[in-house]
């Protein structure tokens, strides 16, 4: 008996056809996945066996190479890498460094992927409390301390660096410094998905214990396993908290440092293309050389973006160089979903937006992209205007962009 | 500041220069991952936007694909997906498919794949009974019966289908006969991680409610992400139970539904690859061409070993065509860690055991490979038996393969 299903071996071989035939590859302006160097893919051609002593070396080269990034020392940090996606390793944080009972997390939010964390700790079961900073500014530094203050203990306190929903830089640095200040009991996670390794963090300045990535960010891997940054002395203390087995941190560290293995099937294909990608990452120049063509790509898109008359949502001051949300323009004619799709057709990908009460989209930057392509992209952003008849510069939306900290 | 650990520039660079000279490609005798064909790597070499209508196309055809190979009606069960490792698919089951409170597990083991499911709901909180078989048979119907009628009741029976700790293969139609006849408030979870594509299981005969698998098994896709092909009726009782929001099963499968999209970035270029690796599954001819082929290099494998005088742990009743069980062989020239190294030299990797108490080690036989690959492996084998002065055939160890059921 099979159930073919809406699947005839006839549809299937003519929609399969379709991903088959070398169509023209798109530009990815989105924050991940996002477009990868040839290289980075040609070096997943070959099948290492999980448990061979090659594999086991690009592991730890890998595990090193992220603690130099990081510019923390082996003896005080380690790296975890974890199967799967970002998520799963901000949950791992949050499952193995939380007390099983009674640990309460805070977790400081001006977006999506801090409302994320909440929504963690919700299903985990952890007690939390989030406070949210508006979505068009950063976390406030003086507010920070107030709540801490107020005499609530935290066993964590979480933030995002880079909040990928907007493109906002939170100042992880000070905030560190405020948490141990006023509560020196708490570990202080980072979620520093989309900005490491190319937005500098002083992780021992800012006193982060935990900070988060993943393959798909800045390092320009491809998707398929992320990483924390741990401080060695707050994981071990962590043993036995993770009421999951598969993101329980702890173990997937002891892990890696008693055979050199990963628990469980790694995904070893990214793992050699992310060992290609930190390659050209060093030859690019590091942290300061990647920062830099990204703050190029940067420049380029909001000059460009600037003349065509969109208007930002965040101002100068919050807004990195990840990525940059934009407001509609304040045209009957624009249409985001037809503004998406004419510049998907022409090769262009752009990101819906993420906010709660803004009509925005954004545009980002990272990966192998270069000043040429922004300047491409913009090219046909001014084409699919003209098309959809929307004037240019387009008319601003009121009340227009304000940074609300 | 920049701690360099012990990675020099320069050591940085030579470690780099091993992995990206052309090594000589080794053959995995592995379960996985195991050895893809070049052009389920090549299908990698593109990068796709997770949101991007291609990119959900490809993951609507895996979905379907899936439960057509299920021979499953997409009325009654979904596929659902899960960036990472098979082991997360495994508990995101218990995590979603077990309620919050009350709700008991029983496993039933024979290997360490079993037990693994046991230390899964210890982690998680999740209240079960593991009953232990031989792992040197399979699980007992009979026993099982009387298990299900002492009177415990239970949320969820789990059994594992393909033991790949040792390769031997459980009833599992009958089995969910069993379970549902005695318990049929109970749901079935089978993992069948190594087995499924390669060895036939019945869903709607055998009654089960969860079947388990990865990427990187009998498809023949690289690792990055498993699946789970589950009975709708089930899975929709199962909202908010899961103690984790990356494993909520139920809840990525509300993703899926929703937008056609991972809720979380999915591995991409992993996605891309299976769905080469499907194509190539049925030009193959499906379960039953892959199932002939897998046939071919096992009989090969279990034929010429056994006229190197090897020894089977498994008697023919209880194993499969997946992955053989060897006895170490009675000699004390026979060292395992350097028959392991002198055949990887040669461009072969086998496996290790993994037995609570017997010296075993396993060889494996799925992947792309085919009865010339397993001929050239025992011509390897017998090479280094001859480097390591072991007689041929080899003095077979007392007592000898008994399959105690
Ligand atoms: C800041 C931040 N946190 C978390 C995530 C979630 O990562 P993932 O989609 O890989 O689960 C993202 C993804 O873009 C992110 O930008
Ligand atoms: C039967 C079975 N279950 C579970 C697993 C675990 O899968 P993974 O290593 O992908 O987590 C395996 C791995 O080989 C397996 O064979």
């Amino acid at each position: 008996m099979s159930f073919i299903t809406n699947l005839t071996h006839k549809s299937w071989t003519s929609m399969k056809m379709r991903f088959s035939k070398s169509n023209p590859e798109k530009k990815l302006f989105t924050p991940g996945p996002l477009v990868c160097s040839q290289s980075v893919k040609e070096a997943m051609l070959r099948d290492l066996g999980s448990r061979d002593g090659e594999f086991i070396n690009v592991v730890k080269l890998v595990r090193q190479k992220l603690l130099d990034i990081a510019e923390v020392s082996p003896e005080e940090f380690t790296a975890v890498l974890l199967q799967g996606c970002g998520t799963y390793a901000v949950e791992a944080v949050f499952q193995t460094c939380t007390p099983r009972h009674g640990g309460r997390a805070l977790i400081l939010a001006n977006g999506a992927y801090g409302k994320r964390m909440k929504k963690i700790c919700d299903t985990c079961g952890i007690p939390s409390d989030m406070f949210e900073f508006p979505e068009d500014g950063i976390v406030d530094v003086a507010k920070v301390k107030e709540l801490l203050e107020k005499g609530v203990q935290y066993a964590l306190v979480a933030v995002v660096h880079c909040e990928t929903s907007t493109g906002s830089i939170n100042p992880v640095e000070e905030l560190g410094q405020t948490i141990k200040q006023y509560q020196p009991q708490a570990a202080y996670l980072v979620d520093a998905m989309s900005s490491f390794g190319a937005v500098p963090v002083k992780i021992q300045n800012g006193q982060i214990d935990y900070l988060v990535s993943s393959a798909n960010k800045c390092l320009q891997g491809v998707p398929g396993f992320s990483y924390v940054i741990a401080r060695k002395s707050e994981l071990f203390k962590c043993r036995g908290n993770s009421r999951s087995l598969s993101l329980d941190l702890a173990d997937q560290y002891e892990g890696f440092e008693g055979n050199g293995q990963f628990r469980f099937t790694p995904p070893t294909h990214t793992l050699l293309g992310f060992l290609q990608a930190l390659q050209e990452f060093q030859e690019e120049g590091g942290v300061n050389g990647r920062a830099k063509r990204y703050k190029q790509n940067c420049t380029v898109l909001q000059r460009g973006m600037e003349e065509l008359g969109f208007c930002k949502l965040l101002s100068r001051e919050c807004g990195g160089y990840i990525i940059t949300t934009y407001h509609y323009p304040n045209h009957p004619n624009f249409n985001f979903e037809e503004f998406y799709c004419k510049l998907c057709q022409l090769g262009q990908l752009i990101y819906p937006g993420k906010l709660s009460n803004a009509n925005c989209f954004r545009i980002g930057n990272i990966g192998d992209l270069y000043p040429s392509d922004m300047k491409y992209l913009l090219k046909c952003i001014g084409k699919v205007l003209d098309a959809m008849d929307v004037p240019v510069p387009v008319p601003v939306p009121a009340p227009i962009c304000l940074c609300v900290a």
